[in-house]
């Protein structure tokens, strides 16, 4: 049955815990393909140290989080194969041998790495190294080692997966037909945005993580930035600017989000109340989350067995890709 | 005792069958440290994918016949360890975790990527890969792996060892000190003449192959370009500047090469005649060799038990320092 099934590839860099808009922008898609794809999820370190190879610690330390997120929000498994990109060495060999074959210039108009070098005074020198040159390199091996056939991006990342199929079409053009060119899924990536109204990022310090305790999520939600024009309770609101306000239709019934749209222009409804209603919410979604995190949490052989179980099952496929990828490379 | 004697290590691309130019350039140094040092010595397949990616067949081919001419020369596998640079997957792993770490500029100002660039007419677009600018990144990992004190070198590729030196301590300052930052030991590399008066080199078609039987050698012998301004027997000729002179005081005897110097100018010796001294002393020189070579060729069991144990040995270091490797960048 499986083999049937299309496959999917999706990696997430281990910088830490996961927030509500990892939740919203990448694992509600993720629980929808692993119900329709042979669904590849990774937890790539190799790449996390792009940026963080200065304290590589984090990198390490938020492997287990992201499984452990993973797995709290309904991530299966039985279903998918969950494993750590270090862990299979074959990403590191076939990245090298496709290191021989792109072009330079491929990597140089990639427009997150042109971002990255920006003005000379505004230059990120942590980014300027080989290896975050290279990103685009490694990340193509990630996808095509398990002959991928789909990978699900956000609209920003599609240059990123258009270097993937150029790579992709010059390996097969160069040594015969290896791979499939794998096709991107465009997923929609609703815009979060964090207790200050910038968007939801760990960097920010604003996010709302799904591993926080109800104490925190109740803090964090009644600190929350709300529509900054609306200075006292009697003040009419405005949901469109609001910060809160796009997190309701995520957690809140429709009734509520309508009465809300409609009460608040009109100062019938005031923040801190609004805020209660999310909050509730929130907490009502998120306990079966939270419960099944401390299961795993309490069965730490469990989570091994899991994370070792997906290594194996990756690591056959990747061994077999390379077989045949060193087959037709004469190497 | 083994541990105590300075670890050398070096490789040489598998592009071909090797010709004199490398055994007076290469492996007459390597026959030297293979008394006094802990030798490491691999076939670079990797690295020839650089530059052969287009007919990576050429590749593969190579590398038996580059063992045959090790082993034909003296190069004694029980004193050294021979090893194929593909069989040890951590040099991929290790160059993948080094590319995060070196910055691109150290890459782009390196003079074999800056040369190889040229201007636009003149680039050679081949060279203009991800892989190739990261040469010096492959090169760094393939030493440093092996905790290597040394690394023999000719003085065309001292920036590449001091980017290992930099690499290495860039390391060693971010994660501690893994590795011993290794120094290059200049070697004199003999400029040797091929058939045609160009430098020897398989690219021009004008090598004496260490693996050309008598035959080939007589022919190739006869048909080399002597002095070029001497047209008849008669007229004097010019050792200083004949092609094939310099072959002599590396084969013929100290009295030959005075007679010579002594005749030629003086148009007393003929180049008929000082070509079949050459000849007869490079066949004798060379018939060990060749005879060495047969044993081999013959006992291909034998080189196949050689290889395997010589990259069983690597791997196993190799190994062990990828484990400290990750232990100290804490993945």
């Amino acid at each position: 049955m499986a083999t049937e099934k299309k496959r999917v590839v999706s990696g997430m860099r281990t910088t830490g815990k996961l927030h509500l808009g990892h939740f919203h922008g990448v694992l509600t898609n993720w629980l929808e393909f692993q119900q329709q794809y042979d669904c590849f999820f990774f937890a790539a370190d190799w790449h996390a140290l792009t940026s963080e190879f200065q304290h590589p610690e984090i990198v390490s330390e938020s492997i287990q989080d992201l499984f452990l997120d993973w797995l709290s929000v309904g991530i299966d498994p039985e279903k998918v194969t969950l494993f750590i990109q270090s862990k299979i060495k074959e990403h590191a060999e076939l990245h090298l041998l496709l290191s021989m074959i792109t072009p330079l210039s491929w990597l140089l108009r990639n427009p997150t790495f042109k971002d990255s070098q920006g003005e000379a005074d505004n230059k990120n020198d942590d980014l300027a190294t080989y290896g975050f040159l290279g990103y685009p390199v490694l990340q193509a091996a990630d996808i095509i080692i398990y002959r991928s056939h789909l990978v699900p991006i956000g609209v920003d990342q599609l240059p990123h997966v258009e270097l993937t199929r150029e790579i992709t079409r010059r390996f097969n053009y160069l040594y015969g037909e290896v791979f499939p060119v794998p096709k991107p899924i465009l997923t929609e990536v609703p815009k979060l945005m964090g207790l200050d109204g910038r968007k939801m990022s760990k960097s920010y310090n604003n996010a709302i993580y799904l591993a926080d305790d109800e104490e925190t999520i109740r803090k964090k939600v009644s600190q929350m930035v709300t529509d900054i024009q609306r200075a006292r309770r009697k003040d009419p609101g405005d949901p469109e600017v609001c910060n809160l306000f796009p997190l309701h239709p995520l957690y809140s019934s429709a009734a509520e989000v309508e009465r809300i749209k409609r009460e608040c222009p009109r100062a019938e409804i005031g923040c801190v109340e609004c805020k209660k209603i999310l909050m509730q919410n929130l907490l009502t979604k998120l306990a079966p989350v939270r419960e099944k995190r401390c299961y795993y949490e309490e069965h730490p052989d469990l989570l091994r067995e899991i994370i070792e179980n997906g290594n194996d099952r990756a690591r056959k496929i990747a061994m077999a890709t390379m077989e045949q990828v060193r087959d037709h490379m004469k190497i």
